[in-house]
């Protein structure tokens, strides 16, 4: 099966996401600077969310690049993925109305947690199919930083009930993380093509 | 005519169904626990859409990949197809925020079993045009579960009067049926590439 | 410069517009089929519409398939139709939610009228940049139902004025026009081919 | 990495945009002409921006037909484009809504001062990729229409506070310059292909 409509697909999910979270940005009833500043931590919320699924985009590109096929387990892992990717909009909504209450914050970081266990799971149907000496294996390695997120967001969730600020603060720590660029996937490739 | 464009269009008419669903998850007015209560029955409600779509869109992906070409007549049995689909954030959500009403629970299988018809006259047309010697006509083969799905939903939706749950539950059967990946098309599929 | 940008531009819009048209389906409050009541010429509004869409992907998806190549001209000429096509939700919205009243039907047809006029231009710069003698021009003919769709669109919005439901039927004749399958396109392709 | 699905996830996440925006137009409560004319203003912010979205299609489809291959950093400097970008339907909708009040033309000229500026750091990205000698940097050339953009957005933001339709008439120039078509893209990529 090939994995052409597979990203594709994702594609347009994460495309829908990531555009639909404006949609929580209700046009205020004001006209001056007053008006916006309800949005604010509409807008925080909004850049934080943006930033993730950006990740989630960047990493799956790297991802299926290194996939040759696919198979119905793959499909699934994948969609298990994009479903908890989908609850982004409401949770981040949610996050920014409440300005950042502790409930909010927290479930934000239950559906991150989830969304980064899916993704997980995803990794190891790829890895299953490719086989374990695959390019694709090597690229993925002991996937440190996916495993680290994990237990970011384990301690962030609880954290949120304390200290919303902190929790907060391990969730852009993991972008952070991220959003350095991946060497050994882009080292893998670079080294295939050779 | 090629079929590439008609895999994009429904990948994309998919994806968009899928992802505005979770529109109908208003954000909740208070940030306890306890404004999240009242979101369960959407929740759930969600979740089997979900499900529900990404079993259209994997049957989907596997029998145009087991297609060739397409001709007009597919197309609009696509786009019918296309069209009870596009309804499903309609019955989804009012199942859901009707918490599991009567009505809403037959209108919901009604939906279902025109879409599920809508899917059998596509693999007709696509049948038709490729020969009934074709490796998609083997693929699809008698297509049993197919016509157990759309009888389970001719059953389910009167029953939806006489208990909700019941009929959910035969909902719920039907995805159950169609999660276990379909062997026969991926065998024939295999065995055309060998 | 190559048209599968192009294609797959369109694609995208085309199915977000069929898609979020459905949002017109506010849930209804009530959970009987008596609250279903008042949706009905929303929906009516809403299967015109989307079939109407699909006429218009199935000729752009027949048009794009006789071209070769696409210029600036081709690229803004399609960005008039889409913008025309853009605001169909709102047409469809109103006209539904005004239950077919004159100037909402009469606001629909001048969209009608505009995209069909979008789409004649868009033949013509394919004409024009494919020459007079392509395969192209040659699929596309003398385009009488296009003209003839705008010949009766003008007829019709002025009639939303004297009789909603004649302009309504005159909108729907356009639709049974186009749904009969074009020959000619499909013959000039076919032609080239052998 | 191949370009293919940074095209196919900006072609989406711009699609969305366009489409979205149109859920500004709320359909209004009345059914006669009078009703529509509260939207006038609505109207026109989003024809504006719909010509100001299909300038960066226009020009993202250019920039990346010249280039060849993508790194970590142009995904990210083109998701920081589509950030700013993903604003519009609510700078749109606010200046809409407001009847062009001060504050929000001026927003509106900020963003696209910022979405004009992610271009450029796009551009220079894509240059650093492909080298200074390439066909890429020699169809960007010394990108004089993008360096005007930002300098106009950077006089008439201010000017909104003193004379919103001065802004905008700006803002609409602007659009005009690119408007009409990159002649120096076109011509090298015409001349690569000999």
């Amino acid at each position: 099966m090939t994995k052409g409509r597979l990203e594709a697909f994702s594609d347009g999910v994460i495309a829908i996401i990531i555009t639909i979270m404006v949609l929580e940005f209700k046009v205020p009833h004001g006209d001056d600077l007053s008006a916006l500043h309800s949005l604010v931590p509409v807008f925080v919320s909004y850049v934080l969310s943006f930033v993730m699924m950006g990740i989630y985009w960047n990493n799956h590109h790297h991802l299926l690049q290194a996939a040759q096929q696919v198979n119905g387990r793959i499909l699934w892992a994948n969609m298990h993925l994009l479903f908890w990717l989908s609850l982004m909009p409401f949770v981040t909504g949610w996050m920014g109305e409440s300005r950042f209450a502790p409930w909010p914050v927290a479930l934000y970081g239950v559906d991150l947690l989830l969304a980064g266990f899916a993704y997980f799971v995803l990794t190891k149907a790829l890895v299953a199919h490719h086989g374990r000496d695959s390019h694709l294996a090597a690229a993925i390695g002991r996937d440190i930083k996916g495993q680290l997120s994990l237990v970011i967001y384990l301690v962030a969730t609880p954290l949120a009930f304390v200290n919303t600020w902190l929790a907060c603060a391990l969730y852009v720590l993991v972008a952070v993380v991220w959003l350095v660029p991946d060497p050994r996937i882009e080292k893998t490739l670079t080294a295939r093509e050779k």
